[in-house]
């Protein structure tokens, strides 16, 4: 892939930026706000931009859709070993998750890689509210998951707006 | 959980903020420098600042420990419908998944939840920068996953420094 440009001198660059001006070494492990954000891993979202977090506030899992039903490995290990003990979540507008249904992406993978993607649930969903109701289910069943306050956002991507939905 | 503060009030202060100097609402939904970040979901790491990320230019995928194991629905879903074409993991010092085994928690989930965690594989692991190696290896290994430009690095929590991790 030697065609592509790497970002990675980018990166480093940018690093060496950051690491000079760095004040933060102080910090704890455990999330100084006590919450874990569970968002989507969509390029225009960032989540500690779009909730005001700064360097040791929250624990911040982030994967395609945003679903907690995948990020239930890490949410147990945030509330169980590092105590976090309330729960955000952040989906938004125009995501990636409403573009395909898991057949058409399984008969991609197929076609494109030839190989079966029949044991994964891609998660992808048709309403985004709904995915966020149906998230908090998911959290509220689970038994391996504590009974904290749970708040849902539709993130903007047009206005930088993070709405509540309502159950 | 009335007795505990909810950030809920506090990040919604934050967004009102961040959304009244809004300008990014004409990104595309494919990320811009066509790559994908799995990174831990520690607090104390902001992948954005540390490597220079602006809205729209990266996937950021997060879990505990960073895993590329528990990333692959995300990254297949990333490059197969929205051509990312590069990967960039960031694990860190000081990573709670040194301070745990994984039987060491499914007993504390055992006694404090009364549940069976013996289903989840939580992931641990006891050296770092063998974490990020066995982390480039899965991916390589994977069909599901193209073969694109890899890059590990360690995170340095208390210098913020990235130090790139040679196999």
């Amino acid at each position: 892939m030697s065609f592509i440009r790497s970002v990675v001198p980018e990166f480093e660059a940018a690093n060496a930026k950051y690491a000079a001006s760095f004040n933060k070494g102080h910090l704890p492990l455990p999330p100084g706000r006590k919450v874990a954000i569970v968002a989507c891993m969509d390029a225009r979202l960032d989540p500690a931009k779009v909730l005001g977090l700064e360097e040791g506030d929250a624990h911040v899992i982030r994967n395609a859709g945003g679903r907690t039903i995948d990020a239930l490995r890490s949410l147990v290990i945030s509330q169980q070993l590092l105590g976090t003990r309330e729960i955000v979540i952040v989906h938004h507008t125009d995501c990636g998750m409403l573009t395909f249904s898991d057949a058409e992406l399984k008969s991609k993978v197929r076609s494109d890689l030839g190989e079966d993607a029949d044991h994964i649930a891609f998660l992808s969903f048709t309403d985004l509210r709904q995915s966020i109701i149906d998230d908090i289910a998911i959290l509220k069943k689970s038994p391996l998951v504590l009974d904290v306050p749970t708040t849902g956002y539709i993130y903007d991507v047009k206005t930088g707006k993070a709405e509540k939905v309502k159950e």
